[in-house]
């Protein structure tokens, strides 16, 4: 089965440059792609910074993807075990350091692919709710890797709902130990990373039991594996959950305890503590913890759900300039599938979105630095907002890119399909966003209740965040652009959203109100709203989403030709989400169905302008064709050649399968004579 | 790592009954489970048969899948070849025959994992493109397999476009042979199924030329590998496409042809025929082929999508009855999650999409079996309609289902994500349907181009079919329902839709006609409306369906309770429907902004009253447990349970991991003594 024999074939292969389909489309760019880059990394020396660490990540092959899709679940995570050790040593290499302006880069220059991610998890829990001299005995040892840590909170039957939780810990005043149990199947810890059969060590969290009384849910650490022969500790029932729909790569476990006695010093005592005596104490305030976890949900947004969006976008786009399919025009060549409008109008909104979501990523971002800030003085007060921040936007982001990616993937036909594109494991992994750190209706639902909170604050003239003083001027009224050209005006669209995400919070504050005040009891009136709340959340997020974006634009004075892209963009995303989502716009007329029309009408327009710069805005987010890891989107765009050379690797090929001799053989060698 | 030690776990085990939440849901029916499942199959004596090959299926180990979620592309490939082989022996032994009544319940029971579906393709295309001669050399070899066919039509670069295949086949006077070739890489054959590993037989289209001149598309036998040694014939290079999203039983295959040879009789003649001298004569209509296209589209519903659909509400119905999480009201226990509005809204429609969709598939088959009663009467005038239906359902029901699949996955939150959830693997199936025979856009766009024709000319006052009458009658109107009450009248709301779906219609012709007369060149203009074009398509076939379904519902009158859920369900299809694209209904001020309050009133409060039926309405589609192969959606609700007894048989769980030794354990031991 030796291919590749023709050397005819071999033309334009990876070898012979770049399809000058795809290479026309860069002639023609209306910006410097080199320049967006650079603003898109925040300056020069970042785009130098990351360029670096991607470069030396990949030039060493012990960080290889390259059989990545022909790998079974014990190969990648045995991959992923040995780029997280490798990793420790070459970053000493690099003179690179956890708090070093390089760090950042790692994760994005490995893909991801990598184990101990919640080892990190482990460490950080320690730091922040463990005791100083918890953090010197524990810390050292697990960022030197000499343990290996998890982080064992879910439950079989308990996720988000952390008070449900049912692991016990008993305090025994006699030797001075908590026992540790899993007192039914449904507590069984289930799901934690790097647990089923990496982890030495795990901080599981239960529920605190002193002389019988229950004071809730407690982290402790507990070693389950031995350090001389990973074996199974006593009374530990562990290992791995099985398949998952992606993160092959990762040893999601499952853990049973059974009378497991840890010492008194195991149990993380920054905040509250078990004295020998049995006496229990709460010191300091938890709510930093509480910030923790709104961290977490923010940072994964960038790496976890905006860097996937844009590499299906880069690799859905190279390949609709690549691919061509039926006549636009009769008598002509085959037309590149993405001069089709319905073509355009699937991918170019989801590249317009990966810009907007990178913007409001760097909003968060400030927005939690200077949150963070403020909490170091003690100040407190910023933190529903950041808390109702957090929620709304990883729901809101994680849900419209994992759409965006499926979108992508589809568009690109059954080349898209296959795993050698890369979009199925890009989309199989970024669906995991919309459950873990928090399920995404949930989290919207704590986002609308305190957009209702603000509301009725707002409505009795009491003081709100800024974010949300909209809420109380929403009022009657009529979107007063006149012509189509009028609704790419920022100010028009960017209070058509204001105006409907102010409209749907106050309307349902409204029906909840209603329905209490018929003797619906509150947390059933608050079920019956349900649907509508997290409705008007996803609006509030939206409307912020479009006024960042709009006022990022405003902002970018330097470069001319970038802003007008920039511009064009914003007006995609921005008339886009009125189009598909016409009905909360028309409902109370602030927009007209002939406004409507002047909406599709722009927004049409829009698609064919933005379509002639479609390669160059994918270019500049700057992925290499290793960290694509994709047969259709590499820079050359030498789609079926590469197809071509990476399906003959695939393992399917490697050997005649024992079906011929078994089940074929016996069947055809009758036939021999008849043919 | 031994598990199931502590006989508590085993309580409630798959052994001991039926989990109590679930159970419960049973005893409230408010109708006979049995007597549904019945009335969906269309008779006791249709539901005694299914019964019986499944179980006859499900009895015979050679068809299990028990570990199926374990196995590597290679074991799935292996294990569909085996099953393809021992089902024919198998019907054989059964006395079921192709044309008999069992068939059909074949494929729902070996749930899709089977190889030769290609072969099937290969046999029909013969029997329909084949002379009386060609039939009787090679459809009883195929029938017996003793080849293995497949059918190469789509190439590297050339899908739904057929006119743009590359391939050759050059007529040699001289020999009586045509002599087929690849001319280049984008004309390699890609994605045959049955073809990368399987076949020695295919079906090969290719651009025919006779003395230079092209006759385009025809369709020739080429034998591609030895029926002595399976080995590849000369002239041939052949392979498997490597991994997919899903399919991995199926050896997708490519093809690459030089210069082989086959005799004349090779290409199938019943239509077109090369004599000796080169003569090309064009013989019969072709018509029927292009209704062979549209049955296959029209066939594929039922198996490969409303089957997976009903089997993914299933398992997220069950699960989330035994699922509970936090609380609904402060002091009761936890409660389960298809108690929460929010659950419901995503589970409950993709439930009455289910039915909706079963009951147009019956509407279509009904269409068709018409459709081919007038064909052999040589009747040709349905033609049309038939492929517009073909195509427009085909889309708007896989579409719809994909998202509907995925929608279940992610109501189950983490457990939902795991493979032995059974979701993902019925989501990463279904999303292919949206590409194979036919891309659905541009199915859409061919239902749009007769949705167009048949405006414009009953318009003028020409006849139309009945399906599309409606379309001559849009004028402006408002909706007269008064109150929430109304929008639960059939009438009300299909008139409605069919109001929505004409103005779709009739406003995208207005505006093809301005552009065309306003200058733009006709194929210009078309391309300028596809995305409005695309969604008065959809609108057409949502409408039909609402219609249908309501329509079903008044015809069914034997059975009262039956009647009255699916009302229902009816009504909740229909009202979701509006709810979720209200923009396209408030647009002309047909709905006002106070209907559409009142609609989605009505909608939420079918929730609650189809949630209390929930369980039995996906008891009713009588799955086995093997068929759903799922650990979440079982009959008797024991999730947990499962879920831990399937993951210890996890290949991760067979063996410690090399990269212990590799990598962990020298990390590990220097720290031995400092803990």
């Amino acid at each position: 089965m030796a291919l590749l024999e023709h050397s005819k074939y071999s033309q334009g292969s990876v070898l012979g440059g770049v399809n000058p389909d795809l290479a026309s489309e860069r002639q023609t760019a209306s910006f410097s792609v080199e320049k967006l880059t650079v603003w898109l990394d925040g300056g020069e020396e970042h785009t130098q910074k990351r360029r670096a660490v991607v470069e030396a990540i990949e030039r060493d092959p012990v960080f290889s993807r390259e059989n990545q899709y022909f790998q079974s679940q014990n190969e990648r995570y045995e991959a992923a075990v040995r780029k997280a050790v490798h990793l420790q040593k070459k970053m000493e290499e690099m003179g690179w350091t956890e708090s070093g302006p390089e760090f950042k880069y790692i994760y994005r220059a490995v893909s991801g692919d990598i184990a101990f991610l919640l080892h990190r998890i482990f460490i950080r829990s320690i730091s922040v709710l463990g005791s100083d001299k918890q953090i010197a005995k524990w810390i050292p040892l697990a960022t030197q890797l000499k343990l290996i840590g998890s982080y064992a909170q879910t439950e079989l039957g308990h996720g988000t709902y952390l008070q449900g939780l049912e692991t016990t810990a008993v305090f025994d005043i006699t030797t001075q130990e908590f026992i540790l149990n899993t007192p039914k199947i449904s507590a069984m810890k289930w799901w934690p990373g790097d647990m089923g059969r990496s982890a030495t060590h795990t901080v599981v969290f239960a529920q605190l039991y002193i002389s019988g009384k229950c004071y809730g849910v407690h982290p402790f650490i507990v070693q389950i594996r031995s350090l001389r022969d990973h074996s199974l500790c006593p009374g530990i029932t562990a290992g791995d959950i099985g398949p998952k729909m992606n993160f092959e790569h990762v040893d999601n476990g499952y853990l049973m305890l059974q009378n497991v006695r840890v010492p008194r010093e195991n149990m993380l005592n920054k905040f509250c503590e078990v004295q020998p005596d049995g006496t229990y104490v709460r010191q300091g305030s938890q709510k930093i913890n509480y910030f923790t976890m709104t961290t977490v949900r923010i940072s994964l947004i960038s790496d976890e759900v905006i860097i996937p969006l844009m590499k299906a976008c880069t690799i859905a786009i190279r390949y609709s300039v690549v691919r061509r399919q039926s006549k636009l025009k009769p008598g002509e060549q085959e037309a590149k599938i993405l001069d089709y409008q319905t073509q355009q109008e699937k991918l170019l909104p989801q590249l317009a979105a990966a810009y907007a979501f990178h913007f409001i990523n760097d909003y968060l971002q400030e927005l939690f630095n200077r949150g963070y800030r403020e909490i170091q003085q003690q100040n407190f007060n910023t933190l529903p907002e950041l808390h109702a921040f957090s929620s709304g936007f990883k729901a809101m982001v994680t849900q419209y890119s994992t759409s965006a990616v499926q979108i992508c993937l589809q568009a690109c036909g059954g080349h898209g399909y296959s795993s050698l594109s890369g979009l199925p494991s890009l989309y199989t992994k970024i669906i995991a966003s919309c459950i873990y750190e928090g399920e995404n209706t949930i989290l919207l639902l704590q986002t609308a209740r305190f957009l209702i909170k603000c509301f009725r604050a707002a409505s009795a003239g009491q003081p709100v965040p800024p974010s949300v003083t909209y809420l109380a001027a929403v009022k009657p009224g009529k979107c007063p652009a006149k012509n189509k050209l009028e609704f790419l005006s920022p100010n028009i669209y960017t209070e058509a959203y204001q105006h409907m995400a102010a409209r749907l919070v106050s309307s349902t504050a409204a029906k909840l109100q209603d329905l209490i005040q018929s003797g619906v009891k509150k947390h059933d009136a608050w079920n019956q709203c349900t649907v509508q709340l997290a409705q008007a959340a996803k609006a509030h997020c939206h409307y912020i989403t479009v006024k960042n974006f709009a006022e990022t634009v405003e902002k970018l004075k330097t470069e001319a030709g970038i802003q007008k892209i920039m511009k064009h963009l914003c007006d995609l995303f921005a008339l886009h989400g009125i189009f598909s989502n016409a009905g909360v716009f028309l409902h109370d007329g602030y927009v007209s169905g002939a406004q409507m029309d002047m909406i599709t009408a722009s927004y049409l327009d829009l698609l064919a302008v933005i379509r002639k710069d479609a390669v160059p805005l994918v270019d500049a987010f700057d992925f290499t064709d290793k960290s694509l890891n994709s047969a259709l989107g590499s820079y050359d765009g030498q789609v079926y050649q590469r197809l071509y050379e990476w399906a003959q690797k695939s393992p399917t090929n490697q050997q005649m399968s024992p079906a011929y001799e078994r089940y074929l053989k016996p069947l055809l060698h009758s036939t021999q004579s008849k043919l």
